[in-house]
């Protein structure tokens, strides 16, 4: 998978730049959005949506979307250079949702720079995330290459379905975090993370699925497959927070006790409060509930995470999780091709093992 | 159609509520967003959509997008009892584009109270602005009704392509506000407009249209009449704020001289500095760039545009779009009923005439 994320990412840039150009002029906007009634401003759509666009992109990011998209393709037995313009609908919807989540979430840097709200203002930067949300669903319009109106009704109402539970999932996830207390269960918790992760990677493979025109039982399982891949990611994420601020991971680029202090409610956190038995549950839930917290209450925390199991309990989820993904491929009632299918494979281990 | 409005409201408040409840439980979340894989949070979902959303509704605003849309059901010749679900789309759309724009906009008040962000947190309000993108794209899946698949897609196809150019049109308007100088053109003002109020009246028609398996020569007529009156409607909006700050029209619920304020590019100062003479416009372009304006400044600029004449200009280009509206409509190559038919030629009156 790592050398497919190299090989592609110019690739998929190029897919982008063909629907969104690094410099847009009157032509380019008339070719995607339609004719103007009166008159573009192509100046001001690319200080708008371009400018914002391009800033995050180039600024890295591994397009994995955009390559399990092709992945995907690939395991079903299609060319990939085929289906390049709708590898972008994943990727142009996530850079969407880190732009608004960014802002949601008050971020101050993304991928090492000032976060995009602060370098194009919050208003153009929102406005760009929420273009993004809808820009990428009008490839399927613009770009119908060999997609017939049935194929595009069901990639819509997919698109739709996804989107929809997204927003469930962030909701949930906002919630919780300005809440006192920890109060939802533990399948809450992987609601959120099915919903708020896991929806976008549904998008990836029932993408693939569809615009390869397989049966429904296919695109269930392979959507069932990136569900479980997601879910594991998120735990496998929460855990490299916890383990990075007890110093036990690599390099990580985050804060120390970044979910701590933000008073994240985590797999870990809910099977520590479980199990920790009330007076340093109660002490838990009171250092995550505080706004300002002191590194000494970061690491009080972190040590009750650790002493009570949570980390090898997060662990043990993330890898049945995993697993559970490998045999939803298993399931499938088509035979991938054997090389992507592999990739698919490795893919759920590296979502649990990875140190980044 | 103000006898319209005050009969349909409750009707629409009604169809809305069956989509997402007042109080919602996990079985209406599940009816309308699908089974979950796990467990949905009701009681989280509640706080992050359900009262943001029904918060806005309740404080006002006359359902007009919903109603128009049942006129031209009405006008069609069907029964707009059957087509509630509908009228709930482009009504949903626009009370979660009032969330995020007042985010981007940094509004402090929203129909009397203060704006959804600094009630519910910026974080939920955006979060809730943006799901009413998506939630109502859902209702034609949700609720297909006697919809057949082709009218789905010819739906889904025109909703995304009109949310693409609201995207553009709000783009270019937050440009042009954080920009120093006026530098674009009337033809520019004008797209602007027809993207970012227009769209939305475009929907509205364009949905009566397709739902109601029209010619694609009536849904472009009806796009063009509710075009040109959201155009007559956004230079009559302008046109208020000035004539208020001049203290010639009625109660109007902004503050003076709003507009110059915010440094808004509109028709009036368009016209104002292209006939004031270099000194006069020299004058207003830098009151329009200064952050915070005197009340003297403000003055000044209103009194620049009255004495060229940009009152009586934007006034006669606005009933020109209103006339050109009404054109639209004798244009139709079906015959409309005549009762909806004259609510439709009155509207295009009233978004020019109103002093509200």
């Amino acid at each position: 998978m790592r050398e497919a994320l190299a090989e592609w990412r110019p690739v998929i840039d190029d897919a982008i730049a063909e629907i969104l150009p690094r410099e847009v002029d009157g032509d380019d906007l008339e070719a995607f959005f339609g004719e103007p009634t009166f008159a573009y401003d192509p100046e001001g759509i690319q200080r708008a949506l371009a400018d914002p666009l391009w800033d995050l992109l180039d600024r890295g990011g591994k397009r994995w979307r955009a390559v399990l998209f092709l992945v995907f393709v690939d395991a079903l037995g299609e060319d990939p250079q085929a289906f390049h313009p709708y590898a972008c609908i994943p990727e142009i919807l996530h850079n969407g949702t880190i732009i608004v989540d960014d802002v949601e979430d008050g971020a101050s840097i993304r991928r090492g720079e000032p976060a995009l709200h602060h370098v194009h203002g919050e208003d153009i930067a929102l406005n760009a995330g929420n273009a993004m949300y809808f820009l990428p669903l009008k490839i399927l319009t613009h770009d119908p290459g060999d997609l017939g109106a049935e194929t595009r009704l069901r990639a819509y109402e997919m698109l739709l379905y996804e989107l929809n539970r997204t927003h469930l999932g962030q909701g949930m996830d906002i919630c919780w975090h300005n809440e006192r207390g920890v109060r939802i269960s533990t399948e809450q918790y992987l609601e959120m993370c099915a919903c708020k992760t896991g929806c976008l990677s549904r998008i990836v493979a029932r993408l693939a699925a569809i615009v390869t025109d397989q049966e429904p039982a296919v695109e269930d399982a392979l959507a069932r497959y990136a569900e479980l891949t997601a879910i594991a990611f998120q735990i496998g994420d929460d855990i490299l927070d916890v383990e990075h601020s007890l110093g036990r991971a690599g390099e990580f680029g985050k804060e120390f006790g970044n979910d701590i202090r933000e008073g994240k409610t985590t797999l870990l956190v809910l099977h520590a409060i479980e199990t920790a038995g009330a007076e340093r549950a109660g002490r838990l839930e009171e250092i995550l509930e505080t706004d300002a917290n002191t590194d000494e209450e970061v690491a009080d925390a972190l040590a009750i995470i650790e002493d009570v199991g949570s980390i090898e309990h997060a662990r043990e989820r993330a890898l049945e999780f995993s697993e559970q993904a490998r045999g939803a491929l298993e399931d499938l009632p088509v035979d991938l091709e054997l090389e992507p299918r592999a990739q698919l494979l490795e893919f759920t281990e590296f979502v649990v093992d990875r140190d980044v």
